[in-house]
């Protein structure tokens, strides 16, 4: 485990609540059980998570249930940075104690213009705090909804220094240029993923590692197959198709309409609960969303 | 206490750390009590608290300190809005719970382009879940940094639904038209404070509640004194007086500049240190920088 980097697609899991908004444990084992079977990985508590939405007690909590029910942890890359250096720190420490596969790190998102500086010693306090060789850390680059981004410089520091922590990095930036740039700089051995599969045929043609896809929720085993068959004659089509299920998703709010996409074909009206400042789609919304997939012959099959 | 709502000047309470850069409670209980002996009151765990760098344990933990160091919860209105819906409310209710003044909120702020229903939702959710009818929120307004904003609209949904809970705003938006749009809507007893001392003497004039300011950490007296005389004949001369000291540390980053400030003016140097992802001024900075507000006649009488 201990120098083994992913690769592949990951999903950023999107998190079941109850009727009272809390976190719904068993509703997310089952989810995760399905995308692995898909040959989908775990970015449990990314951004389509509503991870920022979830105390750090919670994420634990959810973690252990994971864990606990089976789900093998060097297949998470749970998104672990929050705005406090404490709170990173223990959820971080945490991770790693579990051997989870990676931890998925945005840089500390309230205070805005900060410098390379001041990221470097967030991740370094991170680091040195948790000080457990089991860590190994992607960098969550997402500067349209984190306002902080990491320069290619930065990551670069990063990585000489901690060139057996620092080890990947999603990037979110939806910016091709920004992900060949990394690719180029040739950091040795370090896993490039997009954000989106919109750019995962790109990414695998440049050396790229895989993508990290909100649409990984729903679309799991397609975007593997493209991640799996990339050099194939069919690639241009397959990523065509993958553009084309994106585009329908993409035109409601990406949550609500994955959590109204799983609820619709899992049989489990649950999982449309989203919690605020999130709205989840009305009952109409759902409804033209789930006839405009089928239409496409979208299918969730083996959910639910 | 149940019906006063809060007026004046307040200082968003820099914080303070020890070596290890854990919050460092003697320190800032002195430095609240300063603060108070100048007639300003204590937004701690605002924005230039570094609140965003705390954890929920922590300022829970630094609170305690200061009630029991006895500190008048009256005058206090801590920074309570955190990204997680869970935090907000054990944070609002704990501050509900020991009679402060209010609670500063911010809207959740990592998600961006929320709506309106959410954001009511977010709030709503709160001021149920926290159930406490001591409980007193003043929005917080800051796009600048939030890059999550509050609609006329939605204050007037809130003050409406929550009429004896929902008292007042920090507007930080730095834009006049937007603080004197919400006064003339005339919402009754509705407390409206501007986010800079710029604004103060416009503010007292168009019937505004007072100023929450970084700048008022440093400068509290004299700001203290237009609030207390913004209908002298000598206020303008106050108002230009205070933008001139604003104007000296707006030179530097905030944070660090009244961090600098502070630790020189108290003789104690360990207020210098800042959370990643800030860093703190360079000797040569503070210097300077103290260097330029001596020059003005500046002093902190009675600090340290």
């Amino acid at each position: 485990m201990a120098d083994q980097r992913m690769s592949g697609v990951l999903a950023p899991v999107i998190t079941p609540f109850d009727e009272r908004l809390d976190p719904h444990a068993d509703r997310l084992l089952r989810q995760c059980r399905w995308l692995l079977s898909q040959g989908v990985g775990l970015a449990v508590f990314g951004t389509n998570s509503e991870a920022n939405s979830l105390s750090v007690d919670e994420k634990i909590a959810l973690l252990d249930a994971l864990v606990d029910g089976g789900i093998d942890p060097s297949r998470m890359m749970p998104g672990t940075g929050c705005c406090a250096l404490p709170d990173t720190v223990r959820l971080s420490a945490h991770v790693a104690k579990l051997g989870c596969g990676g931890a998925l790190m945005l840089p500390p998102f309230y205070y805005k213009d900060v410098s390379d500086d001041g990221l470097f010693a967030s991740y370094s306090e991170v680091i040195e705090r948790v000080g457990d060789d089991r860590l190994r850390i992607y960098l969550y680059h997402i500067p349209p909804i984190a306002h902080v981004g990491l320069s290619h410089d930065l990551i670069e520091r990063l990585v000489r220094r901690y060139p057996d922590t620092v080890v990947g990095i999603k990037d979110s930036s939806g910016d091709w240029s920004n992900t060949v740039g990394m690719i180029e700089r040739g950091w040795d051995n370090f896993r490039v993923f997009v954000g989106s599969e919109g750019f995962l045929l790109d990414n695998m043609r440049h050396g790229g590692a895989g993508c990290i896809s909100a649409t990984a929720n729903v679309n799991a085993a397609a975007i593997h197959a493209l991640y799996d068959n990339w050099d194939s004659h069919d690639a241009g089509h397959q990523q065509q198709a993958l553009n084309e299920i994106r585009a329908i998703v993409q035109g409601y709010p990406m949550i609500p309409a994955l959590k109204a996409t799983v609820a619709h074909f899992s049989g489990d009206a649950g999982w449309r609960s989203v919690r605020p400042p999130l709205v989840a789609l009305t009952a109409a919304e759902s409804e033209r969303l789930i006839a405009h997939l089928k239409e496409r012959g979208f299918s969730m099959p083996g959910l639910g």
